[in-house]
């Protein structure tokens, strides 16, 4: 039940109302698979520059997630620097060096070909269709990431590869975007008939929405009072939703519903510090227990 | 068990991207009162023009909603024009004329003084204060709801007849201004402090929110593929859910939640036509069709 994860690796600078942080280790692929080693074993490819040390290195180590698929560059790792104002739901982009993730081409190690389950996070589509090409054995079900930089100017790309695919996680404006609809609900389906089927709509603050021909899962975000730094909170969710989905072994309603859940209390901890600090320490337990919380002021009963 | 009403009556003539619609009976009284009317009896206090005929009392007559405390008055009724573009969650106001409403002064009949719950429409503060001391029994409870105008222009009024009231309905800007407080849940534990002890925020095509000083009840709105016309969509939540919970007679946790269910799901009938075409037509097993739908959705069951 090991999920393969394909994603960036960063540097984050950050501003928030709560404070300014430099420097942050960041990056889709180490927010989704911090996130989703809660639930299973995780394989991840991505690449990393000479800035990238074994302090960095033992963060992923500590969560059991293998790195044979990440490799080394000469030069540094992504590096995104933003900002978010009081309306936390909008990250102001400051600057974006691609670094060594410019000429990424993810290429995986041969025992990581036969895993069951796979994860494209946000890179090009043509790269995405490659590494469904490398496996040696169609996975399960395959899930993707993707943003509007790619339905924008790779649209044909993009719409090849989410045949291939199973689940696809998008925000919002992109679901709309990439439908040419302005109704969320009517979007998400014209989306699932594009190929992956199953769509999982992220709504920030407002919570997600899971979209499939036959059926629709609205699930609210958990209010928090302590809300420090959202970065990273969407691939958190993406982490929990694939990684509970992983460990469940089927695409089956109640274990949808349920995924839906696990990624929104992963989401929750980690806008509660400023990057990894809160997702990367977090307990068992802690999960446990908000997972209790939320089915409790949902009204939900016996998850 | 009966509920009564202080609201406005009005005439809109609206534009949505679905079409355009001319002198269609609306206000803030009309929208709550239909829509608590399925689930108790309803006392109107509002005032009317020489333009509301027989035609527009037949409306409430037919929902058995009494119209004791309606007068009129020499004019015309309240109108408004308004617009939506394609978010739908924002209206354009193109022309307001307050016509008899300017100088409403709500004074309720006698056998109105001993209803056991009160609920204040979108009028002045004061007023609503006037209102609350007409009553010859204080009500078991009483809700109220507000609007930026008066946070802004009349907050020390407002912030005196708050004290006075059990439930405050209010939507997510008005509820960030009110508690001069930009995170949501803070915010509306500082307004539940400033005397209501409930607050319900409702945010739109993204649901509600009740929070206590104890509780906090996420609820997402119904996804629906058919938006015509959101007008009103928040006066039929807060008469959907004060009616549910002048049904129960009780506060309980679990009647609050409920009573949230019952609103979003009378909120999801008004948008579906113009004005009040659908929540004025809608039949009790059509609403006990849609909760039940809406409660499978949500993943809780036995409602």
């Amino acid at each position: 039940m090991t999920l393969l994860a394909v994603g960036s690796i960063a540097f984050d600078d950050l501003e928030t109302p709560a404070g300014i942080r430099e420097h942050l280790l960041g990056g889709s692929a180490t927010y989704f698979s911090l996130s989703a080693s809660n639930f299973c074993p995780i394989q991840l490819v991505a690449v990393v520059g000479e800035d990238f040390g074994s302090a960095e290195e033992a963060v992923y180590l500590d969560h059991s997630i293998n790195l044979d698929g990440v490799i080394r560059q000469p030069g540094n790792c992504f590096h995104w620097k933003g900002r978010y104002g009081t309306d936390l739901n909008e990250a102001h982009t400051i600057q974006t060096n691609l670094n060594v993730f410019a000429d990424f081409v993810p290429k995986l190690p041969n025992h990581y070909r036969n895993s069951p389950y796979l994860f494209l996070g946000n890179i090009d589509p043509g790269l995405q269709l490659e590494v469904v090409n490398q496996m040696a054995v169609h996975p399960k079900w395959i899930a993707l990431d993707t943003m509007n930089f790619w339905i924008d100017g790779s649209r044909s790309a993009l719409e090849k590869t989410l045949k291939k695919i199973d689940i696809l996680l998008i925000n919002e404006a992109e679901t709309k975007s990439l439908a040419k609809e302005s109704n969320v609900l009517k979007a998400a389906r014209t989306v699932a008939s594009m190929g992956p089927g199953t769509v999982v709509v992220k709504r920030g603050e407002f919570g997600s929405l899971l979209v499939t021909r036959d059926i629709c899962i609205p699930v609210p975000a958990i209010p928090m009072e302590n809300v420090v730094d959202p970065t990273g909170a969407g691939d958190t969710f993406a982490g929990g939703f694939l990684g509970f989905l992983a460990s469940q072994g089927n695409l089956e309603e109640a274990s949808l519903r349920r995924a839906m859940l696990a990624g929104t209390v992963m989401a929750s901890f980690t806008i509660e510090n400023f990057g990894i600090e809160k997702i990367a320490s977090v307990q068992k337990r802690d999960i446990q227990e908000r997972l209790n919380h939320f089915s409790q002021i949902l009204g939900l009963s016996g998850l």
